[in-house]
């Protein structure tokens, strides 16, 4: 991030071709920056897709050769564009060493490794499906986005409060969970509960709401304290979304009031029903 | 909409017998017009009904004379309609091509279709089921429903953040069952994860928390992974919520307070059973 | 509800022996009088869970002889209670006819009916559980539960946006469980789906987030809509949410505001900002 | 904990080594304190740990030599923790019935426990889960938590609504199971309807939006009934949602703002960065 950006700063001026691909493949600003940036979004989108339907059996089974071929395609065209990308940065090691930067060159990295073990492992070939964070770098850029950064920051806001929660919420259900592992598990011999980890497992998949079914009580007790993890679940799903909420609202408060700019010390974002700006005092 | 609002300027003063009609049908601000959507809604409603009653086998099957009876009932009247409706609108054109009006058409046509194909697939006979739709024009026209109106509007205004939101959380769940295919799919061989569209899809039934217990992961790790899942989708099931909440606060506040200025010092906002300013203490 | 407040106007000031038990009956504000709500509490309760664990088929048939003595303690406890309500009211005929002198009635029919048919059909014997509605004859007096009120206050206000909301979700699901039915039911012949009302029913299961799991999809396609039914239910089960909350905040906004009373008008719940009186503009 | 303030106030001055020992365990505002809190979670938290994997048959069986030397370590540990805690406490009596005292005993009585009865009931072992609960000692001392605190406030403002809230939820529940009981149980045999307790677990299970799945109706009315409890459990998961989100505006509202008053106009209600009033300019 930090090198983009002092990149950013002494690209922008010169004009030379490798710095006008930089601004092409970088930035977002220009007809031909977007125009590649929707480019990639669709091949990303498309690569994504087919490492999909290529895990389905009957597909993979039956279309090798079009699979592979589609690969091939994708992995090429993506290697152009690392090499691209490592030719025009300035600094080379910052950006292999990057975030995006190694993200980067696993999406690319699979297919080559299927040449040199055409027999190793298959998940190797899963690993192609990080392809799919390469989306975020072209939405980052896109920062018109307003709406994720509003999400972004009212979600990082509330981030401690609500680990807080999950973690009492984790508490909870370990302690029910172990109760209901002696009264399941050990008394009743229900085989769902056969250990501490299951029951806790089961009091995850409950207190969530989401209920698998694969577990479930069946003995009386054990079904009243279902119902009751159930209730606290129910109820508790408010807290997290009251905090959410709260943060959300500060967020917009941020944005909502007026644009005032003070003549004096330059200070924007004053009260709505301000009249003298809070930081230096002279008059709006 | 634009031709049925500039058919209503036109007809609106005019008195033949076809813009009678035209008002009866097209608008609900006369007593005969408001008949007339009430009869209109029941026998949608009705009809529908029978149409989900004949999908029943047994009803289906020892029935079959009932149905077809109603079934006839209900596209004669439902003709009988259409044909008025072309009749009164001046720009027949537009009508027909209109949303409603290719709706009115689908909802008569399937059962035409079978006199034509007795044997034909039994599957165009759903369409009628479209008939459904044609309610919204009734309810479109009582604005009254203006609980209906606020929530759009606070719906429509939170659509880009919500999308934004649930494109996170599909990226998140194609992650996270891509995972769950290698370790439960390719590792442990659980049939529920058998490819990744099928452990994406088990990860959009378990972030809802859905949670229909047909694919449930069946490894420890597997079991780990999904309990992370699951209090994700609990943890951000927040977000949507908290952002539709803003937006009706947002819708609310256009609504409420009303607008009068006091003459004396100029304050606006003042509740709606105000007489007098509560900052001067003038009357309003 | 009237009759009961005229006749509290009447008796309350006189002192007549019936007008004593009366007050004991059907106020709870003398010590007496809570008492025997908390009296009438506990019996209700316990009732109710004897008919509960009556239904269990051990218990029912084991201890036949308990649970008999048990119903009719309760039953001769609650018909004496019923004489004495009938005899202290004045407007018997509208006590039996009110909706929870019918309650009362019902609470005990259900026993001496066993006397007349003792091979009656059992559910009449479950009609005893209405009695647990009783309770909240109890619960309305003590109105000194000021959060019950708050809760259906807001409930109240928010239905009209809330039935819009659900009626909304209806009709989206009747479309979508339309097309499971082609798509699962006719097409790919899953018994799950074998009619139309089968499949909206399915439809609610998965929008509401419960997910039981006995119909799934198992057609490519039909998960795909499956999805988005599910994502459809998580995005917007926001709405009712942000209904309610805005009730509740307008709610507490009742309730909130500074008690000042004017001096010249009496007007109680003025703005925390104001100066002077909204009413009439004396200052406050 | 009002022994520990007292004996805080007592202690915090003198300097005897028992006394210092105590600030190390007791509190957590000096470097060592802070130390000891962290190595205690650490010990907690693998305690925990080892109970849950020990649980698990397969480990239970193949390692008991692990497991023994584990547990024993962890009981020896805590052991010395306790009676360190006894020794540095003014008054013991207080400690050892307090609520942690209690549960600093419970978890290391089991191990002794298993040496009297080495055939006794597994169960016993399992009561060591409960040192779990010590974790929150820490945590109630590490009091720089403010997010725990914020929504320990809101959480207790707001139990009563959600009380009363579960109490409706829980008699239409009990109605609804009964009418289940009636129609799926009774009339149709279906055997997960066979008692009305089992047909209220049903029904909790149903408006929890959990759905295991293990119990579902098979008749059409079961089914309509069914779908009216979803789509209230669906609508009012909104009532607590909206509760906690008041009461958490409530908290935060006593946060944020600061409450200096402007000596020139008397505002109050600055925010925090203010320099000047932002009302009269004055500088604050």
């Amino acid at each position: 991030m930090l090198t983009d950006l002092s990149d950013r700063a002494h690209q922008h001026e010169s004009n030379s071709f490798r710095d006008r691909v930089w601004r092409v493949i970088f930035l977002s600003n220009t007809k031909s920056g977007k125009a590649f940036d929707i480019v990639l979004l669709w091949l990303i989108g498309l690569s994504v897709f087919v490492v999909m339907l290529e895990s389905v059996e009957s597909y993979h089974v039956n279309y090798p050769e079009t699979f592979g071929l589609l690969e091939w395609t994708f992995t090429i065209l993506f290697t152009i564009e690392y090499a691209v990308r490592i030719w025009v940065v300035r600094d080379k090691k910052a950006y292999i060493f990057s975030f995006f930067g190694i993200i980067d060159l696993l999406s690319i990295i699979p297919s080559y490794a299927t040449l040199l073990m055409p027999h190793g492992p298959q998940f190797l070939v899963v690993v192609r499906i990080l392809r799919l964070l390469r989306v975020f770098r072209v939405l980052k850029m896109a920062r018109h986005l307003g709406e994720a950064n509003l999400l972004m920051n009212a979600f990082r806001a509330s981030l401690p409060k609500i680990t807080v929660f999950l973690f009492f919420v984790l508490a909870v259900t370990t302690i029910m969970g172990t109760f209901m592992y002696v009264i399941e598990g050990l008394v009743a011999g229900n085989t769902g509960f056969s250990s501490m980890p299951q029951s806790i497992y089961w009091g995850i998949v409950t207190i969530s709401t989401v209920g698998y079914g694969d577990v479930a009580p069946i003995t009386p007790i054990g079904k009243v304290i279902a119902s009751m993890i159930m209730l606290i679940g129910y109820g508790t799903l408010a807290v997290p979304t009251g905090i959410v909420m709260g943060e959300i609202n500060v967020e917009l408060a941020k944005i909502q009031p007026d644009n005032r700019k003070c003549s004096e010390c330059g200070h924007v974002g004053h009260d709505q029903k301000a009249v003298f700006c809070k930081i230096c005092g002279t008059k709006l």
